[in-house]
């Protein structure tokens, strides 16, 4: 066989380009689809009818209810008996920097990498992505429209006995399909140690079968959808922020549009160069010592559980608590398992301008003592409000996102975090636009103006954007195209 | 002040290309002049004149020596008393793929993150690098050619109580010249815990006062003395792979010649797209479940402890020594410290091919312990083969590279790693021609061919590149531009 492709390499070129097809045409054209191969009608009958199907419930129960769950004896971890799925632990967390210089705090512990990914193909020249209509136990609302798969290492390879992930095949084959994206991202750093996701879009050409949970959807109708509450989950929002850079889109619209239009476009400008925001990221990076040291649950002081809470004493934040779960077309179908639930919605805003005609946003290097490493960039405002009521010191911008005027408020709508880890982890989601009074164009520390093509950019690569700014970056590309119809 | 920018931003533009200036040619001219502002003759004098005056000396002394440093109790981590600079503590390794499967070993925690920074500046129209004659004492030789800046946190914020580190405000200050590089990089995953450094390259415009451990040099005559065997140290190896793509150089010389050339020019294919690059990497991170855990020095197993040495029963890998040095341009003039010291020379090598006329080189994705991140890209052939001594498994291609013909032999020199950590720590550095049988178009799993501006753009970006990688890189780009003279 090696001599065969010898031969074969001289012969035939087998150099490409680096960059060989480019794909940002055909993404933008779907994103300025709206009317797709199952109409948006259609799609919320069809929607409606899974929610019947579906047969969910969820209970809430004392952690002594919980099934193959328990309490290690010696450190207080909860634990599952096969050692598998995830667990919850204590952190400590030290920085010698920012406002809070040391806490305490239970956190998921979950190793294992696992897949958030998203089929696409071409349906009449237009590309369309296969969606799922999934039930997850902490959305408020049970079932979202979530990725093609949404999978754990576990949950592939069968640890939980339960049936097998539909279109599995298509991300961990070997010559499945042309990769669009494919990336490690982390997730929620406040509540999850070290966990990151592989982030995937693959394209296919061939025949693929479609399942009652499934459906195809052009990029343009999953934008109208991003534009409701709590129904585009988590997983597919940060999947979508992946998508490979396409281009300026809409350039009608009013000035914020053409602004934004501008902003994702990788030929615009921007108020740093790509080397001066990488310095930058880097600078924010080395001028923290964060040590975040996992330490038994039991260890973590100012938190107590009771027979089905653990939590903070002042009541902020967030509990552990456990549910039984209900389920019809899930892969098992009862289960029991733990969950984190904040105390009170959170908030996710970015604050925008526009400089000479190229829309920015205001991200923050954020520390959350789960990432990985250090800050990732956030959101201007990523913060649950009511945990800073009675509080001194207020998180910046946070009280001009709050009383913000409605005609500068861009996109506005609440989605949920995670509904497999957390119960009813609902942000508002927010896009403001801002004036020098309010977000100078030199920042505070901590703050930088970068571009919608700048954080695509960098998103190519993980441990730069965390899970909240991923999602606002889906929101605004779901905003550009809409002003087109 | 805000409102003045306000009006500024009204009046002038304030948005900026991404890539706005182009370095690159200023560099690739730096590359193709071996003659600067001070011969290399001239240079060689200067390095044996500052040797002279330098005064060091190192002894090895037993660890009941070492002032300032003890074994904790309880823990037996060899420790500072000021708890800065660095420990040595203990690490057990597990893994769910590859030979070996588990492994204790003793390890450097030094959770600082320093700065490696080179000022560049103009003379005659041609950049100069600002390179230090710096004495370390791991190294053979003692005396090496560094970066401007190498200083860990504890350096330049004076823990240790020795003078100023010069040049630093070139790096730490706002607005102090032009940044051409910023990135934290990895450091050796064998022997490091979770280490990175902010390796900077800085081009400053005004005048600079040149100290005397100090020289101006081309990029041409560094690249020069990277044929030489330890001379340019690892600190500058390092900083000067993170160096912008600058081009193909060279286009006359030899086919390889030529098809290094063409290697660094980004607009020239490769085998692999950059998103399947990068898709290719995901898995590999994502292929392996590594945990590493640090655990308490005195319960590594197999390791054992006498009056002067940590090493392994079976004397293969390394030991942990004590070193006393005598110094007398150093930041203080006497001091002692623990060392790592390997049981033998290693090895690094890449294996290239050209396909199509643009080369490639044999890249691994390559666990170490003490990464943060499972893999990162290593030579084809990284390893002591001391180690492998009657051992049946023996690493992929090494014998390859041990047997090579010397016409396949495109460089080949031994460079010291970090000489304040480990004490002669030396590699030997090859880069060798292979063909379809020795290296197939389609690499074994774990695998990949990358061309050499593919690895430069990965280098923007921290934890894909290793550090001896690098050094390879830094050698590569050494080579183009030599066979120009």
């Amino acid at each position: 066989m090696s001599s065969t492709l010898a031969e074969l390499t001289e012969l035939l070129p087998v150099v490409q380009p680096r960059e060989p097809v480019s794909v940002a045409d055909r993404i933008a054209a779907s994103a300025a689809t709206t009317g797709g191969s199952l109409s948006t009608w259609d799609f919320h009958q069809w929607f409606a009818e899974r929610r019947r199907t579906g047969g969910f419930r969820i209970e809430r129960i004392p952690f002594s209810k919980l099934r193959g769950w328990s309490f290690e004896p010696g450190t207080g971890n909860l634990v599952h008996s096969s050692g598998r799925f995830f667990s919850v632990e204590g952190l400590h967390v030290t920085t010698d920097d920012g406002p809070h210089k040391e806490w305490f705090q239970p956190i998921i512990k979950q190793p294992e990498v696992g897949i958030l990914g998203i089929l696409v193909k071409e349906f009449d020249g237009v590309l369309h992505f296969l969606m799922q209509a999934k039930m997850e136990p902490g959305n408020r609302n049970l079932l979202q429209l979530s990725p093609t798969v949404q999978a754990t290492r576990s949950n592939y390879t069968k640890v939980h006995q339960g049936t097998d992930v539909k279109y599995i095949e298509y991300f961990t084959g070997t010559g499945r399909g042309r990769i669009l994206a494919d990336v490690l991202q982390s997730e929620h750093g406040s509540w999850f140690y070290h966990k990151s996701n592989r982030n995937m879009i693959v394209e296919v050409d061939g025949d693929v079968p479609l399942d009652d949970d499934f459906c195809w959807l052009t990029l343009g109708q999953i934008s109208e959808l991003l534009h409701q509450d709590n129904l585009v989950n988590m997983d597919s929002r940060t999947v979508l922020a992946c998508l490979p850079a396409y281009g300026a889109g809409a350039v009608r619209g009013d000035d914020f549009s053409q602004s934004l239009a501008r902003s994702r476009d990788p030929e615009a400008g921007a108020l740093l160069t790509d080397v001066d925001l990488l310095s930058w990221f880097t600078s924010e990076r080395s001028r923290y010592d964060v040590r975040a040291e996992r330490i038994p649950l039991d260890q973590v002081p100012g938190w107590t559980r009771d027979e089905a809470r653990i939590g903070k004493d002042d009541g902020r934040w967030f509990n552990v608590v456990a549910v039984e779960v209900q389920a019809g077309n899930r892969e098992v179908t009862s289960w029991t398992q733990p969950l984190i639930e904040p105390c009170s919605r959170g908030i996710a805003a970015f604050l925008t301008r526009s400089f000479d005609g190229v829309l920015h946003v205001l991200a923050n290097a954020k520390v959350e003592g789960g990432f990985l490493d250090t800050v990732e960039l956030a959101p201007t405002v990523q913060c649950s409000p009511d945990n800073f009521e009675g509080l001194q010191v207020r998180p910046p911008f946070l009280d001009l996102v709050l009383e913000a005027a409605p005609e500068r408020v861009r996109y506005d709508a609440i989605h949920s975090e995670e509904g497999g880890r957390f119960l009813y982890a609902e942000n508002r989601y927010l896009v403001i636009e801002a004036d020098e009074q309010d977000a100078p164009i030199e920042p505070p520390t901590g703050y930088q103006w970068v571009t919608v093509s700048q954080l695509t950019a960098l998103i190519k690569h993980g441990h730069y954007v965390n899970v909240q700014a991923r999602t606002l970056l889906a929101c605004l590309n779901a905003m550009g195209h809409l002003t087109d119809d």
